[in-house]
């Protein structure tokens, strides 16, 4: 998406260790608008799909998952962050990973708001390794829900999650493509 | 806002202690097109007020900010959970008690993201203490930026934290106010 990969190479930021610092649009400063243009794009990307529920995982996906669920006209869930590790019985629930942060987390979403009924559209805002995407898959097929494929802003292709997971058979759209990264130069794919 | 208050009664659930649950529509699963008319009358409210800039705090003030953004045409900065105390030079931060939880967070927004020059809109999908509204406008003042004001989705009223802000001079619009609530009724003012 040509809008997207514009702004990224205006106003992101490569810092070492393979980390795109975009918190100036996508997710700590956020621009609604190109939030919105984004979901039209997914639309029309999984147009036919009969997608019924957006999931995200907290926090940085809720805002492009708010505006896709505004667009696709459906409800989204994000999965919660638990601070515990005793889940009830009330919760599906996955481990993922955090490339940024290094450690792992275990994230929740209550049983009552994922089920059999639904075709899921699994929207973030980074894929790098798969971790997030991993988890979220977890918690759809532990519900019996339908994945319909995920919507991603940036996918850092030379991390190989992507790849991985579209092998595996998921299908997966991401709006920037990065095929490499290094401390002053990123192309896309 | 009556669709506001239709929506907390038919789906809403009051819990011991002076929790309401709404993860059904607001902050967990979450219904975009009552936020987008959450936005709409929060436009309406605030027209005229220039607002260039909403701020709210993850993860569940997200979604309505990321539509009230939307619909006002202006970009929005979260206020993230902090995980150390040691904060950076870069960050104006704020220490913020949870009512929920238990617990208090020192929440934290980039010296890049909020400045002099900025008309803020504090959003979130609940008041109750006050104690999350003192806070972001504390980030503000640091920062500032002018606060034109709150939009909230549900005042909890008889927990006082409104009233004493609006004593204080901020102007607080809340589009559902809970007067008051026991284990089976709920009142609006």
């Amino acid at each position: 998406m040509k809008e997207l990969e514009a702004r990224i190479l205006k106003d992101g930021k490569v810092l070492p260790g393979g980390i795109l610092k975009v918190d100036g649009f996508l997710n700590h400063r956020i621009d609604p608008a190109l939030l919105y243009d984004m979901a039209l794009e997914l639309k029309r990307l999984y147009a036919g799909e009969e997608i019924n529920k957006i999931l995200t995982i907290e926090a940085s996906g809720i805002a492009i998952a708010a505006l896709t669920g505004y667009v696709l006209g459906c409800p989204l869930v994000f999965a919660k962050k638990s601070k515990t590790r005793n889940i009830s019985d009330s919760l599906y629930s996955a481990e993922v990973p955090s490339f940024t942060h290094g450690n792992v987390n275990t994230v929740v979403v209550s049983r009552e708001y994922l089920g059999e009924g639904d075709r899921v559209l699994i929207v973030d805002d980074f894929l790098a390794t798969g971790a997030a995407l991993v988890g979220l898959k977890a918690l759809c097929e532990q519900a019996g829900a339908t994945v319909v494929g995920a919507g991603i802003a940036i996918e850092k292709v030379f991390q190989g999650g992507g790849d991985r997971l579209r092998a595996e058979g998921l299908r997966v759209e991401s709006l920037a493509k990065i095929a490499a990264m290094s401390d002053d130069s990123l192309t896309f794919c």
